[in-house]
């Protein structure tokens, strides 16, 4: 890597283009042909694969099942719940011919599966035995998308899994909503290391056709929230459109109630925007696809073996106890090339092993978060190892933690937050009478919306932030991504 | 599940309908509302998520990395190679709006992604160190496919992995070529059970733009070939249509040369029809996802108590030795209910613990394919289990292994071979002189395609199969799907 491949632009002085630096340089991603879509490089399609593996063990031991429905959507399906078919119809891409021959409908290529997947099941639902059904799919969808393309963030067309459940009560969907919620929180907060808000979201902001939406909301460094995760229960409102029915015990016909819940490639955008630094992206240990990288120093040939047969020692024994290790043997670049490199794409870890560790039975440990430099004794590696990892993932999470904290303002006054919201961003909790005239002027006079209307009942309200009204909820505005 | 939720046809009375009965009652599929789409049950999509597994492990051992790239494919991609878009624009779905825009150049919904990946590769690759390029990526396809659709087997959209490599030389795409066939040997032999045939594909069936194509090939119950992987070295055609040229050591430019391979979820059909009974599909144990399900049986409550901690006892140890447990503790259908259910899904083995076995110390084991039965001893479970999961995996490799040859016939007069294609159908093995319009005139009077030409060179050839001159080549002819 000569000097001009890693980043010319730090990321306090110049957020965006530091981010698109960072996707570009660093093996996450590169821009497609068609507008808003990209490709992703082995680096962030890991990051994908391991979180698909740590969602899938969740969602199984829950007696949740994987299954896949087809892409396309006839018009006619979207149309069944009017909500839901105005929300998304302006971002559909359209299917209108196979080979040469157009077709009668014409095709939605799935912005989501709600329609398509209760076609199905109201085929299969039909008695309370059947009931709940507890799918989920991992596939990609595609949402037209023109202004303020991003990679990872807002592109037209991701990688997300959808799980979309029948229930026989209210009860029961509520309790699958939050439980989903409740797994998208522990990944997000100990796995990614990404500290978010949790609660509902407005009914201006919900989703379209969902009785309820819940939500996780993150802080990104430039003050704007990025919305991590959904679980809604949709209601019967769907169950009514496709016809889903069950006969309960007794043997009488009743509607089923519906959840989706979803988590998108764009927690990989907020991993990249949250840990980040001047040198490249940094991998919390436990989502790293390489959590240990070693790369063996040796300037001449008779070096070279006992280099390498250490390295390889330390490789061993670092598998044994389940930390991923890669030695980084090509002799077409220098050590610190591959120093710099291994920065960038933010491996956690970096062991040196030179002839000089060779004769003193030790190797030189490198963390990627605080660049830490230490000589650790052959005999203390696999601790010391094991130790470092715990607190990197522990350390990204509290730094996280505190700019969240910083970036989240409590205030009683509209002008003042006006001028947070302008100024410094982040999160402003503030009262709101739960009026969408209210909540829609001050999207329109800031560009901030309601992220989250948290659970907990708030004692401590003072009057609507915007009307000075009495207030009902206490929200987290915010503008976002 | 009631007497009629049973298959009402034998195997080898009606194949096709057996087929369609068993997909649609085996939690394997159903089918969607656009023609040739489908949904995958959770079986099938276990089943696939298995191979996924297991073919990650090869791939990923020997340095290949997975990537996503984009569906919506530019026309004008497709446009460059010129075969390539003949081959595949008939079934191509084409995306022409975007909300209520209309698009400037139509997109293609990939029907296989070489040309949007070349786009790519054209700009990643600059040097010899950035040579091979070993990448792969799992994905869904679309083909508009009208006639004789059939779930897995041919279908509008299916799931495929779909490896896309570049490289210095020819000699090391024909290495990479034959490693990945060699890898899907592996996975369709010794995890799905089914036996293959391997060989080339000759020119008028190789893959459009490709240089050479390779492929396996099993034989179905019905006398019909199916294509089960291919693997093609695409020589450098695409490599100056796209572009692809990288600087050598000596820092000369020269095209790279690129070779694709996949299998797809058609696999999971092959697995259907090689295995299948009239009882329902047969699951080798290696990718089946629950290799063992134990049904408890207790007719009073005092009973129940102690059954059930036998058979989770039973489980804990069955885990332990990584065998994939599943007690279904269902108390809303009867014990033989569940047996055919069970049996309908394939399950490997059948544990049955009841008060009876809990007195005698034992439990019941019943094994799937030739539906034996024994009582074994609780310190022996562990054992017993282990040794006839091993011997179902041997036991159907080696019935369909017999069934292919007893498929597999060798001619020497153009008479015998439509008879054996017209009434016994299977691969028939002839000698052929290499001339296209000896095969296409085969392939217009009995139907039957060449499958295989084998990679070992046969020195006793007669004289070509249809036109009497001197064979060049012994081939696999065959009537496929």
């Amino acid at each position: 890597m000569s000097e001009q491949e890693g980043l010319t632009v730090k990321k306090k002085d110049n957020f965006s283009e530091w981010y698109t630096q960072v996707v570009l340089k660093s093996d996450l991603a590169d821009y497609g042909p068609v507008q808003g879509t990209m490709a992703f490089k082995p680096t962030a399609y890991a990051v994908w694969e391991s979180i698909q593996g740590i969602f899938n063990t969740m969602i199984k031991k829950t007696g949740h099942k994987n299954v896949y429905f087809p892409l396309l959507i006839p018009e006619s399906f979207l149309k069944k719940e009017a909500e839901h078919f105005e929300g998304f119809v302006p971002e559909v891409f359209w299917v209108t011919a196979s080979g040469n021959n157009k077709l009668g409908e014409q095709l939605a290529v799935r912005p989501t599966s709600e329609t398509i997947i209760y076609y199905f099941y109201s085929k299969w639902i039909r008695s309370w035995r059947d009931l709940p059904l507890l799918f989920n799919q991992w596939c990609n969808v595609l949402r037209g998308e023109i202004k303020s393309t991003k990679p990872f963030i807002r592109t037209s067309e991701f990688l997300w899994q959808e799980g979309h459940t029948a229930h026989a009560t209210m009860e029961d969907a509520d309790k699958e909503v939050l439980t989903i919620l409740d797994f998208y929180q522990d990944l997000i907060e100990n796995y990614l290391a990404i500290p978010v808000l949790k609660g509902k979201k407005s009914e201006a902001e919900k989703f379209a056709g969902a009785y309820y939406t819940t939500t996780l909301e993150a802080m990104m460094p430039d003050g704007k929230a990025l919305q991590m995760a959904t679980s809604h229960n949709l209601g019967q409102g769907f169950a009514k459109s496709f016809g889903m029915e069950f006969s309960d015990e007794k043997g009488e016909k009743k509607h089923v109630w519906t959840t989706s819940w979803g988590i998108s490639t764009r927690l990989i955008g907020g991993l990249i925007m949250t840990h980040g630094d001047d040198k490249g992206i940094i991998l919390p240990p436990k989502i790293a696809p390489i959590q240990t990288v070693i790369v063996p120093i040796y300037y001449k040939d008779d070096e070279k073996g006992q280099v390498m047969k250490k390295a390889n020692a330390i490789k061993d024994k670092l598998e044994k106890i389940n930390v991923s290790v890669h030695i980084d043997d090509r002799n077409t670049y220098t050590p610190g090339w591959k120093f710099n490199e291994w920065e960038l794409r933010g491996i956690p870890l970096r062991i040196e092993v030179g002839p000089k560790d060779v004769k003193n039975k030790q190797v030189v440990i490198v963390r990627r978060d605080s660049g830490e430099k230490a000589n650790v004794k052959d005999g203390d590696v696999v601790g010391k190892v094991e130790g470092l990892l715990d607190s990197i993932q522990k350390n990204l999470y509290e730094k996280a933690k505190k700019e969240l904290q910083n970036k989240t303002s409590g205030v009683k006054e509209y002008s003042e937050f006006k001028k947070i919201i302008e100024n410094k961003g982040g999160f402003v909790k503030a009262s709101w009478c739960g009026d969408q005239d209210c909540e829609s002027k001050i999207k329109e006079e800031t560009g901030a919306t309601i992220r989250t209307i948290p659970f907990e009942k708030e004692n401590k309200l003072s009057s609507c932030i915007y009307c000075d009204k009495k207030a009902k909820n206490l929200a987290n505005f915010a503008r976002s991504y």
